[in-house]
């Protein structure tokens, strides 16, 4: 039983998919990767997020990106919508953003899974100390690889 | 039984549909505005969609305008997707238009209710000989009304 | 005498016509693809399409795409517009969607080819029983296939 | 100990945090509203987030809307992003949603102060029975009113 | 016989005619103004411009702005394009400026019919020594008007 | 004594000066292409325009292309601006069509030397009569391109 | 002999101007404000810039804004550009932003003649430990102002 | 000490900050370039700045730039930005451009750390007559490349 469920609107978005999957299993947390469509398989969308025990939904999709309001639509559990990029790119990022009141989703930047990712494990860190101590961890980390990438960068670009 | 079923996202695009009954009236078309919001009412969308015997759909959204594909993914039928205007603007545009593969909207203009009304006598005039003649008569009556226009501005623009 | 008029802006954009050839002839609907320009040949333009008995009309072209707009002055049957991508994209999709008030034109996605032959399709399904019954099962095979990637994608991308 | 701190960049985007703390009060959830400004008060900023107890942020801001991901660097729990409208409006729609990796904010949209509540109630209600129930709620009432707002359009805009 | 044919896409447009003309009037060149919309009356479009011995010809369309192409096409001498301004007006712009090779439009500014005139003035002053000199003298009082200005804003702006 | 000079703002610009000289050549008229940056060399541009005897101009410039105005505030003379593509495009081009009142710019689209030489030699037509002759011979070729592309591609693109 | 010299594109751009000359005056910094147009007035524009003492530079102006650019080719001390809101807003932003290598802009927000005036006390307080301390002082007053609002905007935002 | 510290939100901006650094070190300033992100590590970026004695800051970031605000935020010194290109664009550019009143950041073009160096260096020339001077040298230079340029292209590109 997956802790989020990432539901992708085309299979050319595995790669997405892929940056969020790695992030929840890096920090312990499980996920499932499924396929569907909110304008080829609504009914299927709306199955496989009314029938998930899933905390989180993460919805990725590019073009005219429904998906994540229509599995918003689906649950009053929190969707992060992630757009993925194209020839346009406004119009993902414009589609999920742009939601009308009533029905939230949380959009992340484009293509960013691993942001997706973090952003459900925040929300499963409220009620899960271990996730939140890994969330303050990696944060740690980042950090210090900005001071190692900062040593490499400033002896590389001299003055 | 209308010929042609409006679908609203919100009661306040009702001047849109209204700028579409009207034109569809005056052809002697039959239509029902209704209003079903593809996120807030997703069943609703499929239900009335479903169980409607229109020919064409109208759907008018603005922002995230998802319900001209909602529309689209429960019907065969021909559906008319029209962007409302609002702060931004490139975000119904570009999510009506940028549908995926599979399910085609027919995007119109930003709040042209009245161009998706004659798309769809358009369509409903293929088959239908009174309308295709009223089209006809349509666009004549358009050109002269701007042959009209014209005299009047020659005059008022003067040289 | 094809059912269906391809008109394409310039033979570099032959690619996009052929995405909708062979959605229609997959569909056992007769095409025809020509180049017209609504700029370098106006007078072909409306020659073609007043001299054609096709049902619909899919009109293709890039930058200030004038095509979809030419053909759809030039008859009351429906217009179908194609954007073609290029430096810009936002110049092709705003000059075929953004039509004045009297001459609509149906825009679809960028290149889209392949969803301006099944709008097509939905409009010729509208009189035609076998259309519809193929359309159903298009459908019906694209949900099968979402379902098949789902799986694949389920076991690519492992939690 | 409000459980949404909701910080706002200048005063002049009070009507949008009215808006979220409208929404939360309805139900049943507390909050405080503050000002601080990344760019005035960064120190403001980061003492206001580590000092608080609140289990969502919402930080709303326009323009190069920096706020959010500030708030968002403070803290490894759930901040929600929304972008003020003004003379530009893509200006702080991109600079909320287009965070680098590493440090999620959970864009909404323009204006959106509503929806960012319904969302961090939708993270509260993951642990909070009431509130997932009263979203449930929220929601039966929504499709309840789309549902008068239909019937009352369909006599307003008649065929 | 007008020296320029000033043709507007719609009545609406009047105003940003009427600058043209005023600059014309103003320089002892005639013009006159039509209607004639690409779209509704593309015939229209041609015979004027076909049976016009105007030495320029300036355009002025809005949204989808097709006329300046139009009228473009229907004539190898030089064609002035005006967008003229709405709730998108990347619109107009684009659809000027992005012409198709073979068939160039000379695009001003949005709602700029005083350039327009004055760029018709600029091709007709290469054959016509007065209009040459009056467009020189124009430039001497502009550079006067802004030394005046200059001395106002100086008083008003105090330091 | 060329009867067009062509103006570069940066030497990287020449394919785009190639297709305007390319052009002209092709029909009997003479141009000299020049580099002259209006950033950093203005007082050269204004040399170069001010004792030029070019009967038209055209100034090409990416990025925040200002060398077509300010070749244009130098004469009085025409001058058409050609935009060049690059990371944003709708900085030349919005550069060049979006000229103040009192200087008009001949905007053209993206990259488009070749429609701005066609436009340059539809404004020395005007009073050359074999130019006016080839320019129609132009568009006959066109035409005649044009359909027997469009033979080929109705072969290629079978139904 | 002012320290900045504030340079207008227009006469309408005023109100911008006032915003930074008040910010200066508030400094104890002395400027002048006056008009001078890139495309009307070139020579006024290098003129003035060339004999003027200033140390910095404010150039304001809208539209295809080329004034920040031309106030810099005449210049090797900093220029502040302004960009002015109009009906696209993204063309003064751009023609600003985006110069191009070996001329540089120093690009404020779009009407940010407050900030324009900032950043010229900045450089101005390198030097000028006066001024330098007034900034600080300035920050300090900006934290209060944000303070102070924070408790009014946590009265009246209650929840 | 480096008289001018460059700060990046990535080490992947390296490329760009070399830019920066290459034409400081022509000029004989002195650079340090740093890594500091303003979202991973915020208090790095407010010691770097507070305990730098540089005289002016050179920031550089993608996406949602923050960092040239968070720099600002962090001195009364002038900061410079610069946007890096990416998938959007408009974000970084807006995001470094759109600054809120009271924090001015300098924003100069996508990727442009060359005039970002060559700001810093007109800012630090107008109390340093040697780099003054190598400014005036450096323009002279430019110039003459764009005569040898003219003279190359001229012959390259014959009439």
């Amino acid at each position: 039983m997956p802790q989020v469920l990432i539901v992708l609107g085309s299979k050319n978005d595995a790669p997405v998919a892929r940056k969020a999957s790695d992030v929840l299993k890096e920090f312990g947390v499980t996920s499932q990767t499924v396929v569907a469509s909110a304008h080829r398989t609504p009914d299927r969308v709306r199955e496989l997020v009314a029938g998930s025990d899933a905390r989180v939904f993460i919805a990725i999709a590019g073009l005219s990106a429904a998906l994540p309001g229509a599995v918003a639509s689906a649950t009053v559990r929190p969707v992060i919508g992630v757009p993925v990029s194209g020839k346009v790119n406004l119009d993902s990022i414009l589609s999920i953003v742009q939601m009308p009141a009533g029905i939230p989703v949380a959009g992340v930047g484009l293509d960013r899974g691993d942001n997706a990712a973090l952003l459900a494990l925040q929300i499963l860190g409220l009620t899960d100390e271990v996730i939140a101590k890994k969330l303050e961890r990696h944060r740690a980390d980042m950090a210090e690889a900005v001071a190692r990438d900062s040593e490499e960068v400033s002896k590389d670009v001299q003055c």
